[in-house]
């Protein structure tokens, strides 16, 4: 078995553990965040980190009210130039911890008297001693390069921060539901399989979501580059209607990644105005979407919208390892690709 | 000829008309947002109005200091859980004016007391009627349903805006010279359709740019989609390496954008890179990149490298244009879009 499958077969437990663990450094950047009354966030990442400051800004601007900018780093680094961040706080977010772009942002936040607060797998990193306050994610060493159990112990850190600066009981309880939700994500894997099966012969594909879970079809379609190598345009729904909708020929496949709530009506009137372009579309919906068949999956794991971005990413783990496993690839080191990736 | 090229060869003579008929609305604009002291700048916008955006974010953070998040729309439509805008000035960019999603940002912003301001070609919209303050695009009137003109010209706006906030005489003569620098790409047509000739038999591609020309990125990438339906890989060189480099196999196509300026270094290398695993590496360089021949065409306009945006875009709608007539395509109308697209 490959690590890539092992690490996404982990991820109950890390839940769990990251539920204990990250307790206590969560509570304590929330309230340095809340004590600052910043005007809005910044949130430095890369790669799957990026996706999850996607997440990050659907979760602080909807339940916390804070309007969030993804930092630009070339800004800091290239161009010199860095934007005034005194009236922000500013998150870092890196599985690693090491790249110099991420580690720059944070930097130079902190010399500017912004609150500082570095998510990591790394708390030895040169990420976590540059910033004021440091968040573990504890997943344990992360040995596949595309990541899987990093990225959900990711989200769940960043909902437990927003929870902790707008205490809600209902969504604090949802919380802790998370490890088994991802349970019963590991016990549909036939299922997801089986929507890999429809995929092999894919060289490009489209993965779209809305809202919450637009974060959801960027992850899923670059794990579905980097270990099945297939061109993943993701986007969400609104954007696609807005141009990329023109690649759809016959037979042109979708994967649609939806949840209940608010936005689900968008992913089923896309979903039928593709099919009626007649192009393949396959779906995987939390609560959500068409009944189960050979291109459908669904989940019901009873969690609210704001917290599927980690049962759909884990279920979107396992169709990319079942589409390598049936291309005959390895997805532990993708070509070209190194566990940890410096960029300036 | 097509609409769409036609639309191309009109943009010298509308950036001559813009640098006039916009100076005094950008000067009421930039009066007032500087006014406002605001901690930071939240724009909203769709399709290629959302590159030029992102072009924004790279313009006002590191000219002007202020940073810029890009409006998540369905936080304010589908979630009814806007942030809270009254630290920000709010601008929304939108050819027709008319999407509701883009609108109900602005009109969110402008209940909660933000300065707002609206970029359309068409002051009689919704989105017009919605903002306190209106810069006319006066592009005319586009008919071509894959944007040209009305993105340059609004890059064009947003420059000025840039430049009435914080005043530069060398920049502000460089706005000067963009009409000409305009033509001078239209001048290279023909190696830039020489450039789509290598093109023809793609399906996918790769379109990478940094830093400024991150927006030409997506944008070219776009126009590639929609009219000349090749699925586009559109990426920083940055956040290329952190994943997404993966999909590159022997013959896969590769186009970079490339300015003289700190980002071309990433350029040159990313390029060298990819040459090395046997990528058919494109180049449309601005002052810098590789010289000129049957895979790399080079512009030398002159212009800062924060002005490129103008010129790379229109060569690469160029080479759009190009691509679609060798396949036979008619760019005016890509299946499946109309040229006012609602989303919610």
């Amino acid at each position: 078995m490959s690590r890539f499958r092992q690490e996404i077969a982990e991820q109950p437990a890390v839940a769990e553990r990251v539920l204990g663990s990250a307790a206590e450094p969560v509570r304590t950047a929330a309230a340095a965040i809340a004590a600052a009354e910043p005007a809005g966030l910044v949130i430095a990442a890369r790669g799957s980190s990026d996706h999850a400051a996607v997440y990050a800004k659907y979760l602080f601007e909807t339940r916390n009210g804070l309007p969030v900018a993804l930092a630009a780093p070339s800004t800091f680094t290239l161009y010199r130039r860095p934007p005034r961040l005194q009236r922000f706080a500013v998150l870092a977010i890196s599985q690693a911890g090491a790249s110099p772009d991420v580690v720059e942002v944070l930097s130079e936040a902190r010399r500017q008297g912004s609150v500082t607060v570095a998510l990591t797998n790394h708390p030895d990193s040169a990420l976590a001693r540059a910033a004021e306050h440091v968040v573990q994610l504890g997943a344990g060493e992360e040995l596949s390069v595309p990541a899987t159990k990093t990225y959900t112990a990711t989200l769940l850190v960043l909902a437990m921060l927003s929870d902790a600066l707008s205490p809600e009981p209902a969504f604090t309880a949802a919380l802790g539901r998370i490890p088994r939700a991802l349970r019963s994500v590991l016990d549909a894997e036939t299922a997801l399989s089986g929507l890999a099966g429809e995929l092999v012969a894919a060289t490009r594909l489209a993965v779209l979501g809305r809202g919450y879970n637009l974060a959801t079809a960027l992850e899923v379609g670059l794990k579905l580059m980097e270990a099945a190598y297939v061109v993943a345009e993701a986007r969400s729904v609104a954007d696609f209607r807005h141009g990329p909708i023109a690649i759809v020929e016959p037979g042109f496949p979708a994967l649609l990644l939806q949840a209940a709530g608010p936005a689900a009506a968008d992913l089923d009137e896309l979903g039928a105005d593709l099919d009626r372009r007649g192009a393949r579309v396959l779906s995987i919906g939390e609560g959500a979407g068409q009944p189960p068949g050979r291109l459908s999956v669904r989940l019901d794991t009873g969690l609210p919208e704001a917290l599927t971005p980690l049962t759909l990413a884990a279920a979107g783990q396992l169709v990319t390892a079942g589409l390598a496993r049936a291309r005959g690839l390895h997805p532990d080191r993708p070509r070209g690709l190194r566990k940890v990736t410096s960029t300036r």
